[in-house]
């Protein structure tokens, strides 16, 4: 099954003509999720052409560059006849609640859910979890975990000893997928040498680095982390509760995941992000900076 | 003195990639407006480079596409240091304040000045006034008519008799200057033959065609017009109390003005707008398609 990032904001507080505010579009498999809802995501989605047909939006704190999007994204749903509900999740679900009742999507022909998340609570999707984790920011915040289920692993010995020819049937048994051959059935149990883990994919939102972050993205596969500045104003990313590139290389390092992206550029970096670059790689090499409408893929671990 | 008109976003209700939401910029001299402020329009201003330097915003009516980009604009005047008071004019002033009261703007480093405008009334500039005037749509709405005053004709004949050699003391006394000439004192009002209309332009923000639109937009040098369907969809235009081309043109015939720019384009016209260009030209000539980033300027007026 397919796991696709598309970075739909990547700018700080203040959008730039290069970068939008917050949000990021995932699918896995047939779920398309959205977490956070900056200004102006609405289009950038149909830029993406990503289709509106989300189940559920994640927001990590109600600042207006993480949410106000919504407003727009729920009336053109309404004006496209959807009729499926629309969850969305985020730390203050009262306040969105009232705003929501102030706009008058109580009556609207789909119904919008908006649920309260804290730490450790989670959200079931087929063969996935999100995990919300406490952040450190000025607000009540969270941050989100995209964790796939752990599967068999396809052993082709296996399948050889039952007479399997490699080829496509192999391939489907890798997926998980059931075959028929020779009118036996071979389930992926039948073939498996043990259990993979799941991928994981972390986001954290608007934080400075915390404990509780380099603990959830433990051998995650991407961690999508806050990047607001570099070390020259670590006293500022202080006060305001973000990450330099630096802090967030060192969570990479020492939660050893394999990549990094860096997001919520500020504006000062937003044409040219070679100062933020440069610090996280010292720390951590498999660094990239978020574009708007960058697209990374993640392929079904293997072991 | 300019007068300088820039399409932010020229969409119907819902954006498209090629247009986003409602909004328009007005510089007279040094006096910068914003009519209407849809989702995403300070990334707008961004990128036709208007500054955030504005005055007062005009609000037709409180539908999202056409107010919810008022808390991102702020939000990002506030991280920019603002001092100066923001006025915003709107029909519906008591659901704004207490949507700013919600988000936390009475603590902000400047101050947030919401005004209800109903039918006729108006504000005033140094030399122009902006008038509200009724519409007619699903909600409380108005639109604006900016108006200069009137002024002083410059006579060449008189500045002769005074004589004054033609040059640029003739363009500063015809642009209402006092000048100097050979010690002398000379101000407009020695080297006139009457006053002068000042410039009128209309905008409609979402309506039905009205009366008192036609009667407001009489001799006007600009009407900005909804023009959201064509003819086609003229069923759906009443029901949904917008304009369709043909109605929007048929206003700008009757009320005799100057030129006709048609904007709100439901999302269908998007990329060709063709069929509204040419249902359109059929009643009155002088009508053009508003693009976002268009600008547009008005000459002052001889005569």
């Amino acid at each position: 099954m397919d796991f696709k990032i598309t970075f739909l904001g990547t700018s700080g507080t203040v959008p730039t003509p290069e970068r939008n505010t917050s949000s990021i579009f995932v699918q896995f498999g047939g779920e398309k999720l959205l977490f956070d809802c900056g200004e102006g995501t609405q289009r950038q989605m149909m830029i993406a052409k990503t289709g509106f047909s989300i189940s559920s939006v994640f927001i990590t704190h109600m600042h207006t560059d993480h949410f106000i999007g919504l407003f727009g994204l729920i009336e053109s749903m309404s004006l496209n006849g959807r009729e499926k509900p629309l969850h969305i999740y985020c730390p203050e679900p009262d306040f969105l609640r009232k705003l929501f009742r102030e706009f008058g999507y109580d009556n609207l022909d789909f119904r919008i859910v908006v649920t309260g998340l804290k730490d450790s609570d989670v959200v079931r999707f087929g063969n996935f979890s999100v995990v919300a984790f406490k952040t450190d920011h000025i607000v009540s915040s969270v941050g989100y975990a995209v964790i796939e289920d752990s599967f068999l692993r396809f052993s082709p010995e296996k399948a050889k000893e039952l007479g399997i020819p490699p080829g496509p049937l192999y391939k489907k048994l890798a997926n998980g997928e059931t075959v028929f051959f020779r009118g036996k059935m071979v389930s992926p149990e039948m073939v498996t040498d043990g259990m993979v883990r799941g991928r994981k994919i972390v986001y954290t939102g608007d934080t400075k680095p915390t404990e509780k972050l380099v603990e959830i993205s433990k051998d995650a596969d991407l961690l999508i982390h806050d990047s607001s500045f570099t070390s020259e104003l670590s006293e500022w990313a202080e006060y305001t509760k973000h990450s330099t590139a630096l802090k967030a290389a060192e969570v990479a390092k020492e939660a050893g995941v394999r990549r990094l992206i860096l997001t919520h550029i500020s504006a000062r970096y937003s044409k040219n992000t070679e100062p933020l670059l440069l610090e996280a790689r010292r720390v951590f090499p498999n660094v990239e900076i978020a574009r708007d409408f960058m697209e990374v893929e993640l392929k079904r671990n293997q072991s």
